[in-house]
Parts: C-alpha cells; structure tokens; sequence
C-alpha cells in the first residue's frame, strides 16, 4: 500500500491538469506552459504542422477518429468504428461480428462497409473573409444563407480540382469564422482485423459510458489506392497506402500520473451556448430523445426476437441508439444535479450588461444578441413540432426523397446544385442507397413508422405538416387503424425494398420519377415542391441566425477577453487536440468507492459469463487463467491492463483517437467518457471529467496471445 | 480532487500502521512506540489499569463486547449484539424488530432476553502456576484434565467467593498460560435503545462482510443492580447500575489517517495453529460447514413461509448462520487465492529444524511436537465422524440431556461437579431453558433434523455412535422413511415442547427422570452412561493434548524470540486492545474500483429500496433528501458519515468493541471485517486487512434527528 501513496504523492506535486479544451493544432502554442507542466516532452510547435509527425499520421473516418500505425496503410481506431464494417461482412453462416475477424494476408483483407472513407487532413485555412464577404456582410436572411452556401461551393470547387481529395468549409465560433478543410480521401477502406464482440464489445451496453471498464474496443482497417497512388475506387488491383508518417507503438506502458494527449475529430460540443438553448435541451429536447430511443429499442427487440438475420441487420442501429439513449441520460441525470442553467442564465446576464456599459459595445452587440433569442425561440418551436415526424420516415420514402432530390439537382450545373447533391457527392449517395439492404427490414421499418405516427397524428393540425400529410394519406387525428392501413398501402405499393430495383433510380430523370407509380416515389414527388417551401423557410431563419449567432460569439469573446480568458472553439468535427494526466478518481459512482486509474484482465475474468455482453472468448480467459501474459504486464499492477481513464476533454467523433504519451508514442485509443463526464458537452466539469482508453498493451496482448495477430504485430513493429 | 492527494501525501508521511495484534492491556508497554506513531496520545500505560479510564468502561455480553457511555450504566454496542433482545421482545402483533424501539424514560425499559448478562472486567491474574503445579505436571491424559479441572474449579470457587461475581480461568497460548479473570456479573440488563431492523440491519445479509457498507449497527442496553448496588436478578426495583467511569463521546469527528483503537472481548484467533490443523480446518471442516449451513437455511425458509411468528422465532438463527455461513466461505475464498497452508508448513519444518538443531532443545520440545501432530489426526476423525450427528440432535433432546445432566451432577457436592452444571451455572441453564419457547418450532426443528439424520445414517457402521443410535431407536443404512418414523415416534412422545413442563424438569432428580416416560427425557437416561464414557475418552485427548500444545507453543515462543519477535496470544475472548489508523484500501472489490475509508448517507438513499434487507425508514430518508443533518455533517464529506474502515485486528466478539479517537474519546463501534480480511483469524493478511465501524456522528444523527432519542443523547452528553 505504501507503494501506491508514495505514488500519489509524486502525483500530487506533478501539478497535475484536468483543464477543459479541444485545441485546434495551431493554438497549441498558446497553451504551451500548461503542455509542459502536464508533461509534454516534444516541442509544441511541432504540433501545430499538420503535414508533418504526429498530425499527418492522425485521420478521420467521417464520424470516428483512427491513425496510421504502419508504414503500409494500417489504421488503428476502435472495435466500434470498424462495427458496420464487420456486421456488414457478417452473415448467420460466418458470424464474424461473435467470433472476430483476422486477415493474415493482405489478400484476405475485405471490402469495409460501403460508403467508408478516411480522410487524411492535408490543409487547414481560415477563409471567414472570403465567405462573408462585405457584400454578404449586407445581407439577412435566405439572401444571406444562399450567398455563404455559394462562396463556400465555390471555394470547395476550387480546392476539389485536386483530384481524389475532399474539401469542407467548417464554421467556427457559432459561425463567425469559416475554415477550409482539405483531406485526401481515401475511398477503398478494407477490413484488416477486429477482435471477437466478446472483446472488443466486452461489456456492451451495460458497461457502456462506465467504470470499471474491460473493453478491448480497437479494430484495424487498411487504405488502399490505385497503383499509381492516387485516391481510387475499390479495386482488387488497388495498393496499400504509403502514409508519409505513422504513429510508433511506445516500449514502455503508461501509468498513473503520465502525460497523455488525445488526437482526433470531437464532433461536437456546446460550451457557447446561450440559456434558453440549454434549458429547451435539457428541459424538452432530450428527455423526449431519451423517450423515443428506448422505444424504438424496445420495439427493434420485440420485431427481431428469434431471428438472427433481421437482428445483424439492426445490430448498428441498436448499438448506437442505445450509446445515445444512455448519453443522453446520463446528462439529464447530471443536468438534474447541477445548478448549470442558473450559472448560464448568469454569465449571460454579466456578459450583457458588460455589453450594454459601454455605448460602443452596446451599438455593435446588443441587437444581434437580442435577436438571436427570439430566432431560437422559433427554431426550438419547429423542432417540437416536427419530432415525432421525423422519427415517422419510412427508410424508403427517404431514399425515394433524397433520390428524387438528387434528379432535381441534377437539372442544374454542378456548382449551382443544392450542397450534398454536387457530382462530388454521387459516390456517397450511391454507397448509402447501397447499403440500405444490409440494415432494413420491412416489418422492423413499419412497426418504428406506426409507433411514432400515431403520436404525431394526435397532435393539433395546427402542429402538422400538411404538405407530408397530403402526400402519404395522413390526416391529423387519424386512428392507428387508419394510420395503419394507410402505411400498409404505401409499403405494399412500392418495390423500393429492392434493393436492385433501388439503385436503379439513382441518376434517373425527374420525369421519369413524376412518371412512377412506385408509392414511395409517387408520395416523394408529391410533396417535393411543399420540401423545397419549407426549406427556403429554414435558410431564412438560418441566414438570419448566423448572422445574429456570429454577433453574439463576437461579443462573448470580446467579453472573455475583457476578463484576460482565452476562448477554444466548440468541437465541429475538425482536428483537435486535448492533453492532461492519465489519473482516477478518489470518488465513483457508489458511495465508499473511488475509481482506480487502471482495470485489468483480472477483472475480465471476473465479470466474463460466457454469455450475451459478458461474453469473453475462451481462449482467452484461457491465457488470463495461465498468466499467458508475456511482456505485456504492468509491473505495478502485476498483470496486464485493459483501460484507463484520463483527465482529457473528448466526446463524440473523437472516437478512435490516438491516446499519445509524452514523447508523441502511441499509448492507446480513446474510445468512451464516463456516464457523469458527459453532460462536457455542455458544462466541462473539471473534478469530474474522466474519459476512457483502451491500453496499448491490451491491444497487443490479445492480439499476440489470444488471437494469434502476428502478421499485424510484425507490421506495427511490436515484436 | 488536489486536497485528497494532499491528504493522502501527509497520511503517507505519517508513517501508518496495519500491523497484526490483539495486545493483552498489560502488553501495551512493549508496543509504546508503535502506539505513539500510529497517534496514541494517551500514555500507554494508562491502558494497562483494568480498574480505571477508560479500560474499566469496557464490558462484555458473553459474546459481544460493549461500554458504559454514561455515568447511569447505560451501555452502547452493536444492533446484532441487542438483537436476541429485541426479538425476544418482538411480536407479529408489536414487531419493534423492524420498527425499532426507545424507552423514554428508565420506566419504559424492557428485560433484555433470559440470560443476557453485562460482564464488568475487576481483575485479570496470571494463574499458570497454580493450575499446572509439579504435581499436575507430572500427569498425562484425563488424569491431566481432571486436575486441571479441578484448580479451576477450586480457583473459581475461592474467588466467586465475593458474590455477584464471575470469575473465570482462561487458556493462553494453547493452554501455557492460564489467567484467572474476574468479573462483576450483572444479571438485570434492560433493552433501552435499537433503530429499526432498516438501520441497525440495512443491508442484511447481502452487505454482511461487505464495503461499501451502510450499517447502522448500534443499539443500547442498560445495567441494573439492586438498591444497596449488589448483581441481582430481575426486580422492578433494581436500580441503575453507577460505573467507575463511561466513555466520553468525541467531539470532533474522525478522519482518513486518524488513530483509532478498540477495545473489546475478541473471541477466538488461530494464528498459532500446526500445519495439520490448516489442512482439516479448510480441506474438510469449514467446506462441510458451509454445506450444511447453506442446506439449514434453506430449509428455515422453506418451513417458516408465510409465517411471520416462527420466522420471528428463527431470525436470530438466520441471522447467526448466515453471518458464519458467509465468514467460513469468505475464508475458504482467500485461502484458495494464498499459499497459506505452504508457508504454514515451511514455517513449522523450520521452526522444527530450529528445535532439531540443539540438543538441549530437541530434548525439551521434540516428543511434544511429534505427540501434538498424532493426537490432532484422531481428533480430526472424532470430527469427522460426529459432523452430520451433531447437526442431527432434535433440540428437545439436547434439552432432555442437559438437564438430565444437571441431575446427575447436582448429586455430587458442589465443587466435584463438572464445570458448567454447578451452583453457578444454574442461572445460566434456567434461562436458556427457558428462552427455548422463543426460538423453537416443532416442524422446522424436525425438518432440520431429518436432512441431517438421513445423511448421518448412511455413514457406514463403523463411523455410527452406537450408544446414540441405540438410544433414539436409529440405525446405520435407515431409509429416510424409517427415520422420520423413529423422529416421529420420538417428538409426538414428548411433552418437552411445553415450556411450563419442560421448565419444571430443572432440579428434578436422578430417580425422577429415571421414572419418566417422556420420549426425549428415556432417550436422555439411556444415553447416559455411554455419553460419560466418550466423555472420558474425550478428556484423555484433551488431556494429552494440553500437554503437547504446550510445549509445541512454548517451542514456537521461543523459536520467535530467537528471530527477536515477541507474540501475542491468540484471542480468547479476554479483553484485548487493537490500534491502528483509519483507512481506505486502494484496491477493492472489483477490478478497477478502490475502498474509500468513509460510506456516507448519500449510500444508505442511493441503496434503500423501500423493501427487504434495504428498507430504510421513510423518516430517515426524509432527512436525507432534506440535508437534515444538524451538527453531524463531516466537512470534507459534506454529509454525514456512516461506516468507516480502518486497519484494526478484530474478530468475532469484538462486535460492539467501542472505538477510541487518540484521546480515549468514543467515536464509533466496531461491528464487522471485510470478507478478504476475515482469512486473518487464521492468517492475518497485512495489505488487506480493514474492519468496519459505525461512525459515531450517524448513530447520534439518527438518534437525534430520525428517532428523537433525545434523552439518551442528554445522558451521554451529546446535546
């Protein structure tokens, strides 16, 4: 015991940090004090090069963040990232989703679910000048919103002419200012290796968001381009590609106390957000999402009981209602305990009346942050309108809707085409229409419809929209029988559900579309000309929000300044960093408990059932059982280790992330925050605020001992 | 989170102990120095004087430890240890079990359970001497036994000379040494105080040995004496007994790195046991032991559904074998985890070698070292052999024989009969008599009879006490359908289930139980003879094996003070002091989570379940929810402790020990070990080792602001 409180003393003289802050990589200098008392070794500029070691090893799946750990293309994210991909190649005969998944060969690796992508960051650029520009500056409204959608087309047009590439225009600071993002995107993505769910699910929804925690959740994909290197297509004639650098698997295990950093993509966050945002959030918004998912949990396992097929099918959906069903929860749960509205409801009100002090101030801010609350005020009514209609899409009128959409566009020129509907977009759109047959069931599909429908049919017409109404047969105040049999008429009436049937509307015309008889499609045409009204409504009410928006982050920030505080802006899916202390908590969940820094195998023994989420493959409660542990064990915990928490500031999309250690080695992978940390997204609490990593040693233990990974470990250079 | 560190840091510094030892009070000198670095700031001496503060405050039930905490005799222990009272008081009709009970005033104070006593330590004197004197020493077997029976008898005689006194003569260091102690016997104890079942029992059996723990484990009796202040029995007019002195509570609360000692009655401890005695005790004994425990409980709760009155009667036998049940497993969990029985027996080859190396000392100890080894193997089959027996004895008849017993006895002149039916003992033998109405119901005792019985009789032959078999009309290879017509005949031949009749057979004589043709008391005269003969046979053991362990101990004495350690004698339930400092464990349970060293009330809501072994009290909930907690909030908690751990030596007995701050101050009551600790009684395991205490502040914050016990709180001074 003395041992550990000698530990704990070193730790608490280290100064630790638990500070809040996803840094964009070119803000690292600023911080560069706080980077070396936490215990950074490497120069922090050497951060802030995105082409160069570390930054250029660290890429973006689209929703999940991963890295380049071997000098051909190997890329290590988590169990969870790569989870459609192995549902996707899962089937009941060959369930590589239960028993894992290992290539052995380049040549055994598989196609990732389609649509996959990653993305390798090449240029990051502020443009805010040249999306608003003066003239847009003038401008309210739609006018205003068409205007920044053009510049941003046509910047992303420009960047795009580099072939194989994809650009983004990314708002910062509630949209007043705008980075140019561009990423080499790499389109064929295979499957290397996951292990089995009983390790790299370990746990699942019951451990989920918790501590202690044993999940082995890492996955490997591979990228793969033309011969000639470029960006490319799948191609079985494709190569691995030669990242220009890759993370190096660190010698020494971690321990308590140590610097770690945290590499990746956050998606998103809402630490600058106004009270009534919050209280329409926490007060409407999620209770009533916390409502609807465990529903439509419920209802998914009652349609899919006994039938393993249709149960894969919905396995992601499930694993990701579920993750936002608990996080949300868990933030109510925290919200409930805070005074976190109040405090809001207070900075506001100083921020304000520092506004209204002086007269500048007040002539440049106070208008914009007066009318940026009554524009929420109507966003939030829209949304309660619309929430159990959007949960009542049938997943094929949708794809009728964006096909049909896409027909639309296609009659303009490229660059005049709606975003999301540009040549660029073809593929992406192509691969989710794809890839519907492997996640829709017709009768899981309709039993979701009518759950929802009937809730929205019992709102006032008032609070209906007619235009969809009309077009599906639905009327407010209509029964479920009726609902029902007007459902019926629209599924039985389409053959969208085949899956051949499908893709072959992609690229058809829009007379060809008004020509069919389809009911999806018929209903889709319906109520298009309504669509395109209603969303000249909302780039009204957007245009004039982000310019307000903008005003009132100008003014928050000049406010900040003001009390000599530095401002980060909220996660927006672009690159971040986050850096602190690998540390536990001397408090946990249940009263008389603290959470250690670190669990072990010793404690996926103990909670291994042999069954559902505690489902440990044999195998390896084998080598737990024979202390078949190598040179993977910690010499202070005398075993090995399998998770740890640190005081890092993650959410979302961060997932994936290289966890790096002082020297810029590769650690581990962040991959989830405790139930009680995340209500971060909104109100960092910095006593609280641990996230979770799977340990480096973990990985390579079980790929050495337990499933035999060696071509894989040979590659990362681990042996 | 830095103030716990910081904490932490200056309790590392601090240089803490966990150190094993149960010191005899007369000890304390040889461990000053230990004491004072643990935080002692009494002088250790003032410990050594039985007759003065605060050693003389400390009492004992018999098998619970208690103290004075008043200057009126009013006496603080734990729940479990009132327990038997409050039951005994407890009727479906007035169930103060669950609803807890208080007397107001010295009037509403009821009579604690027929035969509950309040022992007072006066003196403790090293008697070796005079019980084994050169002509004791010269003999062997019962002839040993005998003799030494008779010293203690004429010892204890000589000094129950002084009336209303118990004195007794113990065994040290496997029967060495003898110390003859001497108590004032207080026979008039009244139940004043216990908390509903829902805090003196929250958690039940599910947290029994468990942290985190949640326990409201007090309750409180009062001593009563006759007016002119002499041990009486039970009279309206006795008074309250006046103590030297009582406990002072404290006044500030305990914290994390504190000192903290207590002072109790532990019961028995085996750390000086043989390898031989390891190897039976969990090989054999302890697994069997569980077995049967386990099979008895189920079936006390199959018989006694549904009926709360018999439930009521054998609650406090659940409540008895599910705390052994649990401790035995808990054991038996740790030994299979350790290398205990090797390092037992490398440290007794060793300590062999040692004895074998020198010729001196291989004349002195060597043959008893060899005996003591021979004579255990055959008490070990005597164990054995009579295991399922023992289980098997219809209560009536255990009843049937004890008085029959007391027949026999009382025939002879009071100093020659056996110890435990003399004058002395009458008392003691009417009151368990008659206490047997309360816990004692024909069909369970019947059933626990039979599943022993049929197990009994499949013993072969060979391993059958014919003397029992032949007297209760049973034989070895009986069918269970056979059995239950003897048990049958057996039970509906007895009227022994009546109380006024069974209690009317106390005094009779020889010639009258002879006479009777009461089924249980027939059994009981037939089985006579036979039982004196195992009897003796039983004391030739006893005798030779007091012989042996006495020298294999003094062997060991010597063998340790070779190697420069001093020993303590195993715990014989004789007042001994245990110190340490209070501790949370940095490991816990489960992998990944560490103890705290406080629970809070923030657990007891979080756990409360409005039902069953968590039903705490709505008002006590009520208070919680309400932040209620007047003076009793801990200031680095914020809330009111409940339960806190600390590093002492405890063990069976030790319940309701009184636990003393630096000063002597009261601050809390020993009531359990955790479960990986409890291996201790047998091999103290140093890093793990925490017993559990009910913090002072939540019985005086439940008293005052749940219970409104607010005229105890004014007598013991905490208002």
């Amino acid at each position: 015991m003395k041992k550990t409180l000698i530990a704990l003393a070193i730790l608490s003289a280290a100064n630790t940090y638990a500070d809040e802050g996803m840094w964009m990589p070119q803000q690292l200098p600023q911080v560069a004090k706080q980077l070396k008392a936490a215990g950074l070794k490497l120069d922090p500029a050497s951060l802030t090069r995105l082409t160069e070691f570390p930054m250029n090893a660290i890429v973006s799946l689209g929703n999940c963040s991963a890295s380049f750990v071997s000098p051909q293309g190997l890329v290590a994210t988590n169990h969870h990232c790569v989870y459609d991909s192995v549902a996707h190649n899962s089937t009941a005969a060959n369930d590589i989703l239960t028993n894992g998944f290992l290539a052995r060969t380049l040549a055994d690796e598989v196609p990732a679910k389609p649509g996959s992508r990653i993305y390798v960051t090449k240029d990051v650029a502020n443009v805010t000048a040249k999306i608003i520009t003066p003239d847009v500056a003038k401008l309210h409204g739609k006018a205003r919103s068409d205007a920044i959608e053009k510049n941003q087309k046509t910047l992303v047009a420009e960047c795009e002419k580099d072939e194989g590439h994809r650009c983004t225009v990314s708002a910062f600071y509630g949209s007043l200012e705008y980075y140019m993002i561009k990423q080499l995107e790499i389109r064929d993505v295979r499957l290397v290796h996951a292990p089995p769910a009983g390790v790299g699910k370990f746990g699942g929804d019951t451990d989920n968001w918790m501590w202690p925690r044993h999940t082995g959740d890492y996955g490997f994909y591979r990228a793969y381009v033309s011969k000639d290197g470029k960006a490319a297509d799948y191609n079985k004639d494709n190569v691995p590609y030669l990242p220009k650098s890759f993370l190096k698997l660190a010698r020494e295990g971690v321990k308590e106390g140590d610097f770690v950093m945290v590499l990746g993509y956050p998606g998103r966050t809402n630490r600058h957000r106004l009270p009534s945002e919050v209280d329409f959030t926490f007060g409407w918004n999620y209770p009533n999402f916390v409502k609807a998912s465990g529903d439509d949990l419920a209802i998914i396992d009652r349609e899919t009981k006994g039938d393993r097929d249709t149960a894969l099918k919905y396995a992601a959906r499930v694993a990701s209602t579920n993750n936002y069903y608990k996080n949300r929860q868990g933030m109510l749960d925290s919200y409930a305990n805070s005074d976190f509205l109040a405090r809001k409801t207070k900075e506001h009100a100083d921020m304000k009346a520092w506004v209204n002090a002086d007269a500048k101030r007040k002539q440049e801010y106070a208008a914009g942050i007066e009318q940026v609350e009554g524009l929420i005020a109507k966003r939030d009514a829209d949304v309660k309108r619309d929430f159990e209609l959007n949960y009542a899409q049938p997943r094929m009128l949708s794809a009728a809707r964006l096909m049909y959409r896409l027909a639309n566009e296609t009659q303009k020129p490229n660059a005049e085409r709606k975003a999301g509907f540009q040549e660029r977009d073809l593929p992406r759109i192509k691969a989710n229409i794809a890839s519907l047959s492997r996640s829709y069931d017709e009768k899981v599909d309709k039993a979701l419809v009518m759950h929802h429908l009937v809730k929205y049919a019992a709102q006032p017409a008032a609070e209906h929209n007619a235009n969809w109404d009309a077009s599906v047969g639905v009327k407010a105040g209509m029964g479920a029988e009726e609902l029902k049999a007007a459902m019926d008429k629209l599924y039985a009436g389409s053959k969208l559900g085949d899956a051949a049937t499908r893709e072959a509307w992609i690229g058809k015309s829009v007379a060809e579309f008004q020509a069919s008889d389809d009911a999806f499609i018929k209903a889709a045409v319906a109520m298009y000309p309504g669509v395109i009204k209603e969303e000249a409504e909302e780039e009204e009410l957007a245009g004039n929000l982000q310019q307000a928006y903008a005003t009132y982050m100008k003014a928050k920030i000049a406010y900040m300044k003001s009390k000599g505080q530095a401002v980060y802006p909220d996660a927006n899916g672009t690159l971040r960093v986050t850096f602190g202390n690998i540390m536990g908590r001397p408090w946990g969940t249940a009263d008389g408990l603290a959470w250690n820094a670190f669990t072990t195998v010793k404690g996926v023994a103990a909670k291994a059932t042999g069954e559902g989420e505690f489902n440990a493959p044999k195998a390896q409660l084998d080598a737990i059982k024979n202390k078949d542990f190598g040179k993977y064990v910690d010499p202070k915990l005398g075993t090995v280790p399998v998770n740890f928490l640190a005081t890092l500031d993650i959410t979302g999309g961060n997932s994936g992330s290289a966890a790096l250690n002082a020297k810029g080695e590769f650690v581990g992978l962040a991959f989830d925050g405790t139930l009680d940390s995340i209500i971060s997204d909104w109100d960092f609490n910095k006593a609280n605020t641990r996230d979770i990593q799977v340990d480096l040693r973990y990985m390579l233990w079980n790929m050495k001992h337990v499933d035999k990974a060696d071509n894989l470990l040979k590659e990362m250079g681990a042996e």
